[in-house]
């Protein structure tokens, strides 16, 4: 019976009834958002969304009943697992950020499109190569943030007042949005040398981010483009061995029948 | 007949004839945009304008009677067709800014010049490849507008008050156009947490765009690249293939007399 | 005689002295910015000045004798001359500004120094191949320059009043700065559909301007990297072959024998 | 007695020991940037920081003493030495901005971790081969300097009056910031053609960093990459022609012994 269930879940019909109720699900939640259809449609809205919720509940149970713990296994079961379960948390806790949060299930699409899928994939998998450029950027907005703070954090409280305040503000300025006619020329005003610490930070930072985005995307497309090629320049080398390992034994073959004659 | 007219259409004089009237009629659209140039010449821009209409539509009658339904089979047909038809719709129904597409009229030199319709045909035939990362960009953004809306769209209605609004601001806030002195800071200030919803959303969309133009361009670039360097692999692999099968047949025929002997 | 100069002129020690001269003179019109250097100094820099400029005009008049018109068919000695020339207009009629451009006496450094005139050099090579992108980007703007003057240009005379004004107004907002707080929700306060123009002009000129330049770029690296590398990839092919042509002409030379036997 | 010191100072255990150190310091020279946790916990934090530059302290004199003037001929040991000399200075003397530099010391981290080490080098290495970019940057930077010094600096002493103040204004508008809405539009109203100096500029040195960004990363990575997939090929190529070398001896044996029957 848990055979005849997981080739059910399985079957195309199911996956694309369950892709039709997640797009249904965020065109409700984006039509919650406007006043004037909540006022015209009543709880007809909530109830829809109930329903889609309940219908999502019942799909994971299936699915954990037909798989068990190897549910689990898969990184995307745990992925819907817990937005679904995001949901589910009751939201009279004073929580109504997480009433918010339920439009993540629309994410539930990326789950579902196995194109989607696999941008999303072959992003993660080449996050680890990029461990150490996160790791430099960390520092340098740690060591950025704590002398920002240090220098600048008694006279500009509201940008530089705490370390959170003085991360929030070096990332402004990373994405160089207003970072000089809105934060540095008035710290200038304050201490004419700010210069010295805004620009070369602007510059390292910058260049990592750069680098961080272009490694990121570069690598992935080298390394599709020459598994590629790499396979067919493979077949040719493995022939032209082979080949040439024919003509050694039929040489071999003749100089072993002359030495005979 | 219609073989004549069809030699004369794709004649070079004739393709130069309509190239000229394009860019004369591009210069009388801007000419007419300065008041001065409009008081002093009076009524003769607008006719010429209208005189390089008339020869755009007699052109296209005549490509539709050469050719006939094939006409439609050539996307810049369609293209050249869309864009003076936008020109002879009657402007007074209140629809003033039509008047003001009839510049589009100058992109008709996108479809007569050979080089930039082979830019413009590149950039469209390498979208396709690209549809999973503007699916999941367009995912984003829905949730991310819903979420603003929900969030904010009650304390600041111009910003996030509707779907649309929300969408727009975040559109602001993905090109880093006073996304913090602008927005977050003033949402910071009645919401202290909204750095977690903005920050991340800055870092994923950036990274998105980064990944689709890069993507995008890199890709089409060494597939342009690799193409020629592969034709002169392939040539010299079948060379040494077809070689060293020589190579080995005469081994075999040399193994065969010696049998003989 | 002119053998003689033409030496001189090409050795280091004159290439060198020319160099010290080129630094020596920035350093000067750097000087000459700082009023209180000037007041200090009194006409000293000034003077030094002119005896730079006197050197270059003699370096010059020297190099046109020694080489006569062959001097004007290398692009660099043009660019000299056309740098010196405009130092010897004389400043009193009214062209101020004239004065500011001596300073660009400095790029002669360009062309006296191998490595930067290489950047300069394969930068200007680069730049016909992306001519039919530039000719895009130029229709794009311009036919956005007419529609915006036409459809805001009464209501935003200051942004969009005439072509030259929006033409600046859409380059500000090609590069991101201020276009919405600053420029579009204004004008979507007058025409509420204003982003419906706004929006698709950053997209499409975004992407073409990131497509002229990383793509100048990585086009003019992987040129100088595939040289390099197919350089090798050559040698290791001919090789092969006039191996292979070896081994054949020792079979059929082996063949004729045993037939002759 | 050095030998063994030697043993000691390169073990695991002390480089972990020195990297929970060098953690522990980063964390409490964070914490004292919280005026609450500074007045809660009083003189500890400062003590603790004493005992972590104590034991760095200790930690470059064994160093020494076991290496002698090897020790400076690694770059990283110097960068140490350096870092850890900067906290040394007394702060009695003014140079109250010198606290600020000891969380520098954090940057001790990435000479202690491999990864992070190589991500530097890697970066270090790269940096001549642009060297002229550089050089045409800084160029262009002090002829933008002195020729808006000169022009623009009467009437706007604050963005332009000096050299320094111009070369801040030009980074500013280099990276874009309010630099039409905030600097050149203020200008413009002054001077009129203003833009015909700043639209130049910005596009010379937006493409000149595009350029030092996207060069210095994807030069690296093509380097390395092809570094790789070379040393299969050249594998390959090996083994091919000393497989061809092997038939062309047997081919000659074959040929001798022939002749000699």
């Amino acid at each position: 019976m848990r055979k005849t269930l997981q080739t059910f879940l399985e079957s195309p019909a199911f996956g694309n009834f369950i892709l039709g109720i997640i797009i249904f699900n965020a065109a409700l939640l984006g039509l919650e958002t406007s006043e004037q259809v909540v006022a015209f449609t009543g709880p007809v809205i909530g109830m829809l969304d109930e329903l889609c919720l309940a219908i999502f509940v019942i799909e994971l149970l299936l699915k954990l009943f037909a798989y068990r713990f190897r549910f689990f296994s898969d990184g995307w079961n745990v992925f819907d697992f817990v937005i679904v379960a995001i949901s589910l948390v009751p939201a009279t806790q004073g929580l109504s950020a997480l009433r918010a949060l339920r439009i993540l299930r629309v994410l539930r699409l990326v789950s579902t499109a196995p194109r989607l899928r696999r941008v999303v994939e072959g992003f993660i998998t080449a996050l680890p190569g990029m461990a150490s450029v996160f790791t430099l950027m960390a520092l340098i907005f740690y060591i950025g943030a704590v002398i920002a703070t240090k220098l600048f954090g008694a006279a500009f409280p509201e940008w530089f007042g705490t370390l959170g305040r003085s991360g929030y503000s070096l990332f402004q300025i990373m994405t160089l949005e207003s970072w000089s006619m809105g934060i540095v020329r008035p710290v200038m005003k304050a201490y004419p040398y700010a210069w010295s610490f805004f620009i070369p930070f602007i510059m390292v930072t910058t260049f990592a981010v750069v680098n961080l985005l272009v490694g990121l995307i570069v690598n992935s497309m080298q390394d599709a483009h020459s598994e590629e090629s790499n396979a067919e320049t493979d077949a040719y080398r493995d022939d032209m061995s082979a080949r040439l390992k024919a003509i050694e034994e039929r040489l071999d073959a003749l100089i072993e029948r002359q030495g005979r004659q």
